[in-house]
């Protein structure tokens, strides 16, 4: 099979990307960013490997207020990064539990920031410091009266804007994902185990071109309200709702939506649940345009819902943004009031509660374009299908 | 196709670990112990989703001295929580980021602490703390005078020992690696893409009962230092090495080991260092022991690297922890001293530079018996298999 999408990315992106960044270091009086989880450090390098499951070994990336990011890393990833677009690489042999690359990180900093610089580090919500925390607060002790300073705001609305080659990658994963949802009803059949149905559509994914099924949920019986649960031995019946949740990756990018199905037939609260969902959907991706917000796209939904009687649910918002991560900024809840930027790729996931225990979350993806909402996953049936 | 191995834990699982815990809680003084990442949380409440990919969302478990861990966690996983043994599961509606469970958090904590109170958390090598900076300071000013102190000791000590029912898991994993490895030459041929290749070993290991393969690595070529690396459209010609390394999982336990094979033929530099490593292993085999240290470990595989004239190698280690995440605590240094004890599983991974820019690197698996090492991979063949 032939991947229809370039792999990669060009230096231009990555240099567009260090220059939105620094610019934006400099409006903020900040002398540098510090980044240190895989999403960060693969958006300013390029730096792509699983290796990230391992906790043993802290990365960092340092971006100065010109030039390119400069890699202090262990040296188990010298020969990869020497593979991006990075030309200082820095490496201490990890691990090194006494200094796990404090002094060449501290020593870093010192090149690029006074003795009274800020240090830019995203501490604000859906960021960590992937540090032990023990070496973090002796780092804040030995940069001083240098400080690291909150730049949340410099990789969430660098992030949130998706160049047209990233909505490629996350455009390619979501028709993989359609193709897989669309061909559920010949894949699946009552009888098979939870277990077994997972596998199969793990399976199948792959085999239509997705790199990996990191993120895989799903559910089976006559209604649930656990929306991010692995697959059991429970045995799919007749008059079972199936709901599978995915987040698939091609070239290291993310699709995020959900399919519900139900086998044989469906009861009537089943029936009109699925299509208030779907009809809220329908109202938000109405609402989408550069300048509406969030709030705005939850509003549109939550009406369409309260409207079909829901009983609310327990996702906490409906959407989000959606590329290097399953989730990403922003939230499309009441009080977000993030603005909608052409190029924003998001979800619309609106939820609703049609029985106690019972609920159902309905899922697509798209991307801001001038005109509004272009889809990226392929449109869910109007009805609830059925699986016979 | 039937599991073999028994999925979950029992409760008497998860009550000997919160037992051990709150006995080494109480020994160092501490009030409570605070966890927030994925392994911890799924440790001691058995707690296991895909659903950590989202950086959204912070979680917490609160261990209090006696009595069951106490989850404060978004709403989102209310009902995944309430199906473990956890009967305490506070939510709040997350995201909500002017106050994503604080308040929940501090609240919850000073029930089990008073002002002058002490809470364990992770804060050592191989840690990190999973929660927004800014909320982590914020926290720490709201419960003063009660203090976090670091706790990594306790996970540590608890996770680096495992059960034998964890032992299971981990042999079932290994065991169907072993065979998705010992599969490989019936596999793979010259003129495939690594990415062809990386691909059908993916979905080998799938068809063979994984349950997921988030971690494989490889490489092709006639040699290589990148052991982290992603597949790329090179095609393998006769006379290639290729190195597969995977962590694959079964009901949340990793394997992780390795394997070489030529193509057609191999060059006596890489017959000669596949070899060494082997016996390196094999070394480090015979002196695993309880009450030998990882250190010991280190020293016997690096003796038979050094005669083997190893120019060295990035690696930073030999072998490490494995079990829930694909490498834990603790690594086979020179100065780790670790002292190992029954039931711990490791790996032993010497590596060695036969040549610039060609590295070579052996991996097996085991646990630490009474009677020393028992292999929980099938020993590789001690000769560099050649794939014809």
């Amino acid at each position: 099979m032939t991947d229809r999408v370039e792999r990669g990315f060009p230096v231009e992106e990555f240099e567009a990307r260090a220059e939105r960044a620094q610019r934006m270091l400099a409006d903020s009086g900040l002398d540098a960013l510090l980044v240190c989880t895989e999403p960060e450090v693969r958006y300013f390098t390029g730096f792509h490997t699983p290796f990230w499951q391992s906790p043993t070994r802290p990365w960092f990336v340092v971006l100065p207020l010109s030039g390119r990011p400069i890699a202090v890393i262990p040296g188990i990833g010298a020969s990869a990064m020497a593979g991006t677009w990075v030309e200082d690489v820095r490496t201490w042999p990890a691990p090194r539990p006494e200094d796990d690359g404090l002094a060449l990180l501290a020593e870093t900093l010192a090149e690029h920031a006074g003795p009274g610089g800020r240090i830019g580090l995203p501490m604000g919500p859906e960021t960590h410091v992937r540090m032990p925390l023990a070496d973090l607060d002796a780092l804040r002790e030995e940069i001083r009266p240098k400080v690291f300073v909150d730049a949340t705001h410099v990789v969430r609305s660098l992030r949130m804007v998706k160049s047209e080659r990233e909505v490629a990658k996350v455009a390619h994963i979501c028709s993989v994902v359609s193709d897989g949802f669309e061909g559920i009803p010949m894949l699946l059949s009552a009888g098979m185990t939870e277990r077994e149905a997972f596998s199969a559509f793990r399976m199948d994914l792959l085999r239509r071109g997705a790199d990996e099924v990191p993120y895989l949920v799903g559910a089976t019986g006559p209604g649930f309200d656990d929306i991010i649960k692995q697959p059991s031995d429970r045995v799919i019946v007749d008059g079972d709702l199936v709901m599978f949740d995915t987040g698939s990756i091609f070239d290291g990018y993310s699709s995020d939506f959900d399919r519900y199905y139900a086998f044989g037939w469906a009861d009537d609260g089943a029936r009109r649940a699925y299509k208030t969902v779907w009809e809220a959907t329908e109202a938000g991706l109405a609402t989408v345009r550069p300048g509406a917000t969030t709030s705005d796209l939850w509003r549109a939904m939550a009406t369409v819902l309260d409207a079909g009687g829901s009983l609310g649910n327990s996702v906490g918002r409906m959407g989000h943004g959606l590329g290097m991560q399953v989730t990403e900024w922003p939230s499309n809840t009441a009080d977000d009031q993030t603005v909608l930027e052409e190029g924003m790729v998001l979800t619309l996931e609106p939820g609703l509660t049609w029985a106690p225990g019972r609920m159902m979350v309905h899922e697509e993806n798209l991307v801001v374009r001038a005109e509004g909402a272009e889809l990226l996953s392929r449109r869910a049936p109007a009805e609830l299908p059925l699986i016979s």
